[in-house]
Formats: structure tokens, C-alpha cells, sequence
């Protein structure tokens, strides 16, 4: 069936703010947030969700909207979606929800996105120690290619993702959630070691009221302020799916959640135009606001038939995912490698995020002898289709991780060759201050 | 021009013990380790090496001989070779030796090949705590595809490559090498937190004699004692390349590796037929003999155009890849996730180590539903042709690790699905104890 | 930049006939048609199309409206469009005119297509003597998908692309045209033994004024009748590109048009959701109305520089193309063959139309063992993403066409393998008549 | 299991002329050719092959070898094979083979080949009225890369075939085979208006005596003088199989052969390093000796269940093949298109072979203006992995037949672009005289 009108569940107004729009939005994990609107299983329906920021970034010349952004408005997500069988039995706690991308892109009238480094301060990203000040790149989208002024020389077709589905937690998962978090910040700091080398702040963020939007419900009423002192936080992905950032879950893809609630209740959000594996600057996809065109099915009784849960309790588990097979394909690839020995020379134990962020650092590195700054090769590397590789993880002391850029995004040859040969001017103009 | 005797350097007799070869092999790193032969860049030679253990793992029922494998005879290499331009001058300390794999396979009369599980006592692998016992399973070539008995109904093409490919370390970069292998010994089970989680041991292999092969040095003179004192053993990819695992480097990639000393010293071995990202269960990858054929560039002054030290030296560099277009594409894949909350469901931070470990220990008990046993899964995703993704890595307090398997291995479809569907029944035999 | 609606140039309303838009349609090649705008080179824009009978086909239950189709009317084009460059000087004759293809699709809210087979008194198609009769299929989009409810089994993602993209022909092209039209039609029945074999009918479409619509020009003015008379109809391909059928023409390709008029006029149409080389049914892609986002470029004199005429004047060229990286990449492909022998056993010489024949006739009594009727499958082939090849052009006295289907497409395996396997049910419901 | 010696059925020494092999070899096609051995249904096993011409072609710097090539002596085949199933039973008539492809490649010390133009008045190619003369290029294989030094800056990896597979067909079926084809050559110069366009002759090569080559039949009996009167010639694939120069038929691949006489008598030969679609210039692939592995599978009855005669008898069927997922794949295509509007300007009817002739024509002249001759570009798009499609072929009256190159093979960006840009250096040397 075409979306007609009665399968365009969520549209947006994309001229006002997230709490104005007609359709309420929200902006936390937690089971009482209620559903806005029914979906059965087998219909295709059209979802519209504004860029996580719910439109503070601005496509202006200045990095200041980056700088001073605040996180507790994050991420604004649609939903949740009811999702009924054909009876209109509910899907149930144990029941696994496969979500089909039909297709996705941005919103029409809204073909633009951003690339940010979040400043040291502010939470920093995963390179924080090395950038440690914020900055901005805007990319503009020909059909499925995107391209910044503050990047040139490049140009790369988009794979285009949600960075967040999800489904709601349970009361129980919520409470699990909210006690490893609490645990991690009162005891990380005298005790992870990883904290030395991954400079980001804070560790975890935990429930706040600030700035918290749940949808129908009312702000300032007592359920509002109890759902709003429980909920969970949407920066990490967790069980639920949530912010997984995997950056080929494109057209065709399928997700399989867990179902915790009745109903699933369904959510997504944080669209992301591209972005590299990893997405290393914290703020690295190009976001922006988009559509999504979903069919879901239940399978009944499949969270017990297909996940077995890795961890104390019955719900710790993940979700699946299905990759399809319509997304740009590229033939040649340079590859950084990283070991796990840090900046500072000390030999780590197998660990493959010291090992990626040497290999980040690699490549960082490489690009800028091409007439990159750093900054622009860390946001280009942020969010241009480039492969995060755990290649290995057992040869003592060392884990090698990878990361692996197709060559034909630039402009200019970029592999290394006989010296004398191929351009390297100066890449202007640079990053958005 | 054809690959005519003059132009295979390094053949060996498959029915001889590493220590027999006419040609010397070594198993350590070091820059006196003496060339047995030179090569001038641009022509096509020939190499050929023994498997990473020299034959001491059999094609029999029994998995004893991985129990009780010595790791201090590993891994035999063929080299080093000392590649010079074509006015004979040799590769220099600071240049870059580019390497193309022009071709590379099993060695005829020999294809067959083995995947196994290191015993916890004897150093273990990724998830020994999971899987602290010996197993082993064979794997038979037919021509580009392999199957093995103990792993019924799965069949893959081989993405074959090196598992060594590497320079030798000048005297400077030996010492730090040492130095902080040393120093993570002797310090890192009290500061590491990440050993908890990682249960393999020992935390690093340092320099010993025992086993030591130095190629045409002979065994007992002082010279010998010396090297093998200070030789670097091969477990560990470093900054000269070594056991970097990266499964991707099949035919048409090229390797620019850093020249530190003068020759370049060039060594390979740990041939392997096809493996997983992350070779998960240590000796993971399907682990044969084999034969590359290469061709050599030297790029004068290559390291300081293009490799910038990440680290308190000029030698903390890594090698650079290119990977070609030559190699199997499966247009669909089953993707499980892990997040950083280990097995106990203690949060980490942003611990792509901890995250990996849960996505393949989910990857685990999902394929055991389809009717084979977890140790054959194990083995199984240590071996074949899946992806090990860094999705998300700023999002704290959760790193997002993803391990993409292509469904087209298996004889049958593994995708979940509404119940009372798809065979699952007992794949037998099991793997070899 | 966004397309905003300054660079939205060509939007219809699709509840209007073709000759009721606002902006006026053309079903004619003739340089007298005048453009319906300008767009400046670098500028992205969008068109949008109705389907090349303008409606006349409808969602329903019954073939009668292809039975009857008056193929005087076809196809709807959306233009001229003038091309001027960044100073406002038009392109001009000898230059050729690249056209990226940013982006497309179907149109929001007419999200479906047909599939049909003309019927033989009515034309034809390439085994119109097999299936003389009018037969249609419907097709739905879900996203990138398409299903028929008339062929049950198959989804496909769609290759999106526009069947017809031209500039428009100069008064000397059109006579050349003309003239040899004419020519086929008066000696073409006696001479050409193909038509024994190709039994589609008419050899060729001559201009008429019947059902001529030309833009902007007043039906039945002076002017509008002398075009009329001389303008070419839209049927064929020919050197200024127009119905050339390249399926692979999708996201992120280019076309390079010669330019025979200033301002090069150019005119797109005949958007096909999906197509298999050949088109074998004639109305055989899913046909649908869409739309475009294009930019261009004007390589100034770069018909003489890039193309060389193969025939006696320098108008006698044809387009290059360029295909991008972003399509469905199928992994398996079941390969159909044919030679040039005929139905009857008659032997051909190196006849490639023969051959490729055969191979669809092949590959359609193969598929109808798996449940299929041949009229499902003789339509499936025309709008699937098969490859037709030419394989073996020089080997007399066959020529050796081969047709490859991806075998992804279907819910069952159709490899052939030892009897008693696989499901073979039929397929119901069947095509509509 | 490893192919041992007993596994290696037809080993060739490649220093000994074809008559002078061990192992006998054929050179027709006939039932009565007695098998030179038997292979059981799963087992791997490897054939070698001389290259077609038995080694009269030369790694020297004439084309004198390819002009006075006698056409009587090819193609040298190795076989035929007789197939039983695990209890030794043959196959049958009625029977479908399954030949899969396990691995192939050049034979060790033999790692060159040759791409030729054959001289007009010897029978010619494609092009022979623009291609009068013969030429030859060398190719030296670097692993997987093929390169010629007389077609300089380009190099690709091979997707290498066997050009022949085929199984003996029946006295029925030759019989078949020998009247069509005679009656074309006696009634085809006045009724073939093709003929006029493809200038390649003969029309069909008939049985001969001469040179012919039939095994372990003793030349001169009077059973050799029967059975060569009445052998097919090996030049044309038919219903059999044979010469389908299908070049996706690489490792991984399958063929599924009609068996016609007992044990089905499988022959393969012709091995190309690579190939384009069409072979255009006759001696086209690049042309070598060669090693198969390959297994087979017996299809009891599998003719009847999978392959619907398209013709007057129950023999008048064609092969069935599999490609599988290992190739080259490239990113990035340019395409020429051709029309059927032959060099005159004369119209044809959806004539496919003349419109690939004009689009081969089109890509050699575009080609000719980046620095290369026409002949090299004739040689190039013959042996390169170029790809021939159909893409339309109901438009009457123009076929549109398109010709795909892959940018990645040339050592220069081929794309047109503003003038001024691009080397276009002479390409020298040129193609062997």
C-alpha cells in the first residue's frame, strides 16, 4: 500500500520546537511514558523525528550552539508506537518486535546537517584530550550525497541510519539501569584505569528533570515529576536497542528488539544522514531531522527462543540486527591500525579502545599531510562512511583495532606513493570555530 | 614475468620440521637476525612458510596437541629478506616498504588447515572463562572453499592472508618494547581493571631462549644467547606490523610497512585460510602453511612523509593497508551487539573490550539455537569471514561493539523468525577434545 | 543548497491528466519545442513525471487498459529545460551536457507501478509470438521494496531509475532519423530476416500528429501541425540518448548528452521503479510516475572532444553513461543461456537478439517449474533486476546471450538440485488479464 | 580432502606439444571419443589444460603466429571425463551434471597469455572490416593481476574462466548440430542480412579431418576417418555447453550440464586468464594454459525436471550456471551505448549484435583519445572485465546494446571532463604487428 494519510502516524511541523509540536515528542526511557498513537503489524507507516538537538544547531558560521549545548534536552525522540497484531492483541513482555527500514532520508525543505566536537567541558568526545575545544561543520545533501563547505575536497553518498530504535524498558530493566550507572560514577574514578586514557566526561548521565519532556504527559505534574527523577538517560545505547549508532542499519535493514512493556512501545530518533564507525567526536554523525518508513512484526515468545540473556538477569540481552543489501559499495579502502600502547607509550592490556583511539590518531594524522587541518579529518572521520575493525583481541598485550576509509570519498589520490607526487594544498576554508 | 626458480626465494620441504628447512626460519623479532636472501623492488617472488606452530598440530581426532602446545616456539617465519632498489642500495631506517600481495594460498599437498581452543591454563583466548578447555576443530580446502567435519553444515569461501607480516625492530624500538611489556607484567594485576573481565594469561610473553629460532645463527653460541635474551617474541602485532591479524589482507592488498633497520628485514608466516575479526579463540583464525607471492616498493623517506608518531618517540608509528577489491561479498548479515556491562552486569566505561566480549558471547548462545554446540560456534566465529565493529564509542557509559556474521555460510536460514520454523536440529559430530 | 522551491522547477499535481498540468508536457523529439525553463549549471533542481502513458493505466483488475493502449500517446516527457551556464550563456551544439542523477523516486502518494505485456495486434513485445495475449501485474512499494499481489514470492528492492533522458535533436538529426525510419518500414519486411523471429510489429513508429502534445506550442496551430508532422516519436533510443532503458541508471550516476540545439532542451520521462535488461515484455519495467533531482554541467566542445561519430555524419553518436556505487549488490546470480538457434532449430549467424531470446525463454520454462505460470514469469523478467549479456559475439556460427537472475529475489531456493527437494507450489494468484 | 595424486587426473607437461601428451587430448566434439578416465560424484580432482591453441602462439614480438593460424587444430580439450555416482554407476541421458568450479588458475611456471586480432581473410573477429590485420598483446600475471607491456598503464585482476565446459553430446544431437549449420552455410550468404554488417567468415566451421585430434583414437583408422568426418568443431558453444565464454564462470562457480551419452563425457579447455563480454576481437580473452579443481554432482533425471527444450526435439536445450560471491567487484563503471543503426547509418530491426557493434565502436574511439591506439583498445575491451548487456531490446526499431568498462583498470581518470584536464600521453609501445 502507498502511506496514505492514515499511515503517516508522526509528521512534524519542522518550522516549530520539539514541545510545540502537535505531536509530543520526548526525550527519556522510562515504561509510563504513554504511546501516541497504534501501529499493526504488516502496515507500512511513516515516522518524522527532528535532529536530536530538537534544531539548536544552527546552519550559521559559528560553533557557539556546539559549545554550550545542554545535554539534558537530549535526544528528542517520536513515539512511542503501540504496535498491535492484526487482532489488535498488543505485543507482549518476551515477544521479540522486528522492525523493518523501508526507507528513510531527511525531511523534505530540510536537506542540511552538522557535524560537531563537543567542547572538553562540556562532555568532550572520544579524542577530547587531543581536541578539547568545540567546533562545526555543515554538510548540505544532493540527493544521497553530502558535502561541506568547511570540509572540501570531499563528497561521499550517504548511509543513511536512525541512530536510536528502541523499545520502552520495563520497570525492573529501568532500576537495573539506573543502579550500574550510579555505581560507575561513585566508584569509576578511583578504579577505572580506562579514565586515564578516554578523557570524556561525565562517566555516566545519570536521571534529571531538567529539561525533561515525556510526551502526553503534563510537565509539572506529580507523574511528571516521578517519571522525570526515574528515567533513564538516551546518550547510551542499552537492552533496548536505544542510541546504538550502527551506521549500516540503512534501507532494507531489520531490527529485532526485546519486548519489555506491553505494547513495545517503540521509539526512534537521532537520525543520522552518515557516519563513520565509531562516531568518534561524540557529535559525529551529520544530524539531522528525517523520516523513517517502518513495518513491524511481532514474533510472539521470541525473546525467550532467540536471545539468552548475558548478564545476572533474564533481561539483559541485545537486540539483532539485520543488514540488507542496497548500500554504497566501495572498493578500495585505506586502513589505520592501532595497538593498545597510549599516547604516552604505556602498554595497555588488550584493550580495544586504547587500540582504536591510536588508530583514530593514525589516520588523523595521515589525512592532515593532505592539506586537512586536524580538526577537519576528526569530523570527516566522524562521520563519512569509514569501518571501525576489532581485528584482533587475544595476542597479548596487544589488541589491534582498525579503521578503515574508502578512498573514494576524496578528491585527490590519498594513498602513499613515490614522494613528489600528488596534491596537497591547503584544504580551505577550515572548521567552524 | 612468471615466477620462474630465480624469483622463489624461500621454499620449503612440507614433510620437514621448521628446524630442519634447508632455509632457516626464526620465531623472534630482532634487527640481528641475519637475511637468508635479498629482493629487489618491483619483482615478483615467492615465499613459503610453515604453519604458525611448525606441524605440531596433527589432523587427528584429538585436540591434546593444542592442550599441551609450547608457546615459546611461535610463530615460525620465512625471512628475513633484504629488499634493496635496483641499484642494490638496501631499504633504509625512515623509508617505507610498500608490499603487495600479489597472490598467496595453501601450499600444494597440504591444504588443510585447523581452528583452536587454547586451554586456560596455557594462556586461553577472548572468552577462556567461557571456554577454559582444548578443543580443536580441522578444516579442509576445496580449491577457495574449506569445511570441516566437526562443524557441520557451513561452508565458506576463504579470505586467505597473512596473520605476520613485519619489519625488523631497530635495537631502540626492541628496548621499548620490552620495557613496557615488562612493566605491564609486573604491575598490571593490581592497576587493571580490564584483566577481570579478559581472563587470558599471562598478561604478556617476554623474551626467553627457550624454543628461540634465530635463523642462520646457530643454537648455543654467545651470539645466540645474546639475541635470544633480548629477541621480542611474535604473539603481539607492534610497530613493525608483526601479528596484526587483519583478515581483510587477501589478494591485491598492499602493506607500507616502517623500515627501521637497514634492509628492511622483512619476515611473514602465520598463514591463515580464513578468519573472524578479533580471532577470538587465540588460536583462532584456520591456521595452515602456505605460500604469498609478493612485490616490493621502497618509498624513500616514507616514514616521516606519511607516519606521524602516535607516542613519546619517532619510532611509535603503525603500518598503513590497502585493501583491494578482490574478495568474497555476501550482500546480507546477521548482526549481534554487546554494550560495556560485562557478565556480571557491572557497568564499564566506554570499554569496547568488554562490549566486543558481549556481543560474541550473544552471537554464542544465538547460533547454539540452531543446533549446533557452543563450542562450535566459538570456534566458528573465530575462523570465519564475520566482521567485529566499533559502532559507538563516545556515548557513555556504553561502547557499542558489533560482530556482523554473513548468513550465506550456514546450509540454513539463521534469521529469527516466527516460531515453529526452521530446522534446528543436532549438528553432529562435535568439535575434538 | 536544499531544494527549495525556487529550484523546484517542474512539479505536477498528479490527480490532473497529462495535458491539464500547469506545467505543460511533450510527447514528441523536435527542436521546435520550446523549454519550460532555465536552469543554471551547479544548480541541483527537481522534476517530476507522470508515467509514460499519463495514467492511462490504471490499479485495478483487469488488462483491458493495456489491451487498448494507443501508443501514439506515449511517453510523457517533463521539459525542455534550458541549460545555461554560470554567466546565463546557454549550451550549445558540440557541447555535451553531463546530468548527475542526485536522487529519485516515485512520487509521494502515487506510490505504485504496473508491469505489462502488450498485446500482439497491438504491438508486441520480444516474444510477442509466445504471449500474444494483454496481460498486467501490479506492483506496490514499501520503501525500496516492490511486491505484486500477482506474483506471489518475489520482493525486490528497486534500481530505480528514468527510462528516457534526452536533449533534443537538431533539424538535420530529425530528418536523419526520419529518413531511415521510413526507409526500415518500406524495404524492412522483405529484407529483414529477423522479423521472422522478433514478431513485434510495427518495425518502426513514424511521426503523426495524433494524440501530439508539445508543450507549450497550441494544439492545432499552424506551427503545432508542422511539428507534428516531423517530430520523432519517443519509442526508440537514439543519438540524443532518449529511451535508452539502462536499468542501472539509478542514485549517483551521470549522463553525458551531445547537444544538437542551444540551450541543449533537455527532457527526462518513462520513470521505471524496476527494470531487467531488455525489457522483454515492452511495457516490462514497473512503470510509475517520479521524480528527479538532477545538476548538470556543460563541458564546452566536448562532443568533438569525447565523441567520435560512427556513421556518415558527426551527428551519428550516442550518450556515455556513468554508474555509481549505490545499487543493490546481489551476491548469487542463476544463469540462463541462449545461442542463436531458433524456436523452429533454424541456425543464425552471430545473432545476439536470437540468442538472448532463447536465454529468456530459457530461464522462464525454468522458473515455471517452481510454481510460477509463464506469463508471471515473462513478466517477473522484464522488471527484476536481471542482467542480460552478451557473451559470445565472434564464435560462428552462435552467438551466445546469457541472462542472470539474482536468486534473492525469491522466497525459495531455485537452484537446481537432486529431485524430491524445494517447494514447487503454485503461485496464485496469476497475472491479470 | 587435499588432492593428492590419485585426485590429479589430467596432468599436463607443459614443455610437450598436445599430441605429445601423456594423457591424450581432443580437439572435437563427437560421442564415440573414448574417456580417459573416471571420476566419482564428490570427489575434487584436478584437470590442466593447454592453452587453445596447443602453444603455437608465442611469448615473442610478432603477430605472424596469430595471422597463419590454422582454425582446423583448435580447441585442444582435456577429457573427455567419465562421471559415476559412489556405487560407480555413470550418468545418464536424461541426467543434469553439476560441475562446480572449486578453484583455477594459470599452470605454475607457465604464468603468461596472449590477446589477439585475427587477420580477416583467416576468419576475422567482431570488428574485422575496421580491424583488418592481425595483432597480439602478451600478458604477464603478477598473482592475480594481469599486465601487457604493448597496452601500457593498465592492469586488472582476472576473473579467470575456463572458455569451454562442455559435456559429448549424442548422435542425435551432432547430427542436428551438422545439418543446421551446413544449411547456413549453403543458403546464409543470400539470405543473411547480417552478414552484411558482421564481415566475419566463415559463416560455421563443418567437420574436417584435418588436424584433428581424438584422443586415445589412433589417427588414420578407419574408425578415426569416421569419427572425424562427422565431429562437431569446437568453435561455437552449443547445446552441450562448450564454448560459452561465459567470464563470471570463475572460482565458486557452477555449470549444470544435459548429460547425452553415458557417463556424460566431460571436456573443458580454453582457459582465459580474463575476458570481456563478447570476446570481440575472436582470439580475445587472454588466452592460457591452465589447472582446474572441480566437483561434480550427478542429477538423476534432471534434464526432464529442470530444462524445457526450446526447439523442435528434446535435445534443444542449453546449460544452466551459478555465479558465486567471489569476484572482483567494482565500484565505478563507464558505459558506452550503442543503437541498431549500423556504420552507414543504415536502420536495422533490434538487431542486438549491431547495436553492441556500435557501442563497442564508440568505446574504442573514446578510449583512442586518452592515448592508446585503437588496437590496443580493441585488444583491451576484448580480454578486460567489460561487461555486454542488452538493455533494451523491444523499442523498436533500435536495440540499445551498452558497453560497461571499470574506471579502476586504467592508471588515468577516463571520465570526460572539462577540456584541459587529463594526461592523454601516447600510449607506446603499441600491439605486436
Amino acid at each position: 500500500l502507498p502511506i496514505t494519510s492514515e499511515h503517516t502516524l508522526l509528521l512534524l511541523d519542522v518550522k516549530k520546537k520539539p514541545w510545540e509540536q502537535k505531536v509530543r515528542l520526548h526525550n527519556r526511557w522510562h515504561p509510563d511514558i504513554p504511546p501516541v498513537a497504534d501501529v499493526t503489524e504488516g502496515e507500512l507507516f511513516r515516522v518524522e523525528m527532528v535532529d536530536w538537538t530538537g534544531g539548536r544547531v544552527r546552519d550559521d558560521d559559528s560553533a557557539d550552539d556546539i559549545k554550550f549545548l545542554d545535554l539534558t534536552i537530549t535526544h528528542y525522540l517520536s513515539g512511542p508506537l503501540r504496535i498491535v497484531d492484526a487482532e489488535g492483541v498488543p505485543a507482549s513482555p518476551g515477544d521479540l518486535l522486528a522492525v523493518e527500514i523501508c526507507n528513510l532520508g531527511p525531511l523534505p525543505g530540510d536537506e542540511w546537517g552538522y557535524t560537531g566536537i563537543f567542547e572538553r567541558e562540556n562532555g568532550g568526545g572520544f579524542l577530547t584530550d587531543h581536541f578539547p575545544s568545540a567546533r562545526k561543520a555543515i554538510w548540505y545533501f544532493e540527493g544521497i550525497y553530502a558535502y561541506s563547505p568547511q570540509i572540501p575536497g570531499v563528497r561521499f553518498p550517504g548511509l543513511t541510519h536512525p541512530g536510536i530504535v528502541g523499545t520502552a524498558p520495563s520497570v525492573e530493566l529501568l532500576n537495573i539501569w539506573n543502579e550500574r550507572e550510579r555505581k560507575l560514577i561513585e566508584t569509576g574514578h578511583e578504579s577505572l584505569k580506562l579514565c586515564e586514557v578516554l578523557h570524556q566526561r561525565p562517566l555516566a548521565n545519570l536521571p534529571t528533570s531538567d529539561n525533561c519532556l515525556l510526551g502526553k504527559i503534563q510537565e509539572g505534574t506529580a507523574e511528571w515529576q516521578k517519571i522525570a527523577n526515574e528515567a533513564a538517560r538516551t546518550i547510551p545505547g542499552r537492552e533496548n536497542g536505544g542510541n546504538c549508532d550502527i551506521k549500516n542499519l540503512s534501507r532494507g535493514s531489520k531490527v529485532y528488539l526485546p519486548v519489555f512493556v506491553e505494547g513495545a512501545n517503540l521509539s526512534t530518533g537521532d537520525m543520522h544522514f552518515s557516519q563513520g564507525d565509531g562516531e568518534v567526536s561524540f557529535c559525529g554523525a551529520i544530524e539531522m531531522s528525517g523520516f523513517l518508513e517502518l513495518k513491524c512484526e511481532i514474533i510472539r515468545g521470541g525473546m525467550k527462543e532467540y536471545l539468552t540473556p548475558v548478564g545476572p538477569t533474564a533481561l539483559h540481552v541485545n537486540p539483532i540486527f539485520e543488514i540488507g543489501p542496497v548500500e554504497p559499495r566501495f572498493s578500495e579502502w585505506l586502513v589505520f591500525e592501532g595497538i593498545s600502547v597510549d599516547e604516552s607509550g604505556k602498554q595497555h592490556f588488550l584493550d580495544a579502545s586504547v587500540a582504536y583511539k591510536r588508530a583514530v590518531l593514525n589516520a588523523i594524522e595521515y589525512l592532515s599531510r593532505f592539506g586537512y587541518s586536524k580538526e577537519q579529518v576528526y569530523l570527516l572521520l566522524s562521520c563519512c562512511p569509514c569501518e571501525g575493525r576489532i581485528s584482533g583481541i587475544v595476542d597479548a598485550p596487544n589488541a589491534v583495532a582498525t579503521l578503515a576509509i574508502p578512498t573514494a570519498i576524496f578528491d585527490q589520490d590519498i594513498k602513499p606513493k613515490r614522494l613528489g607526487h600528488g596534491p596537497k594544498l591547503r584544504r580551505l576554508p577550515d572548521v567552524l570555530r
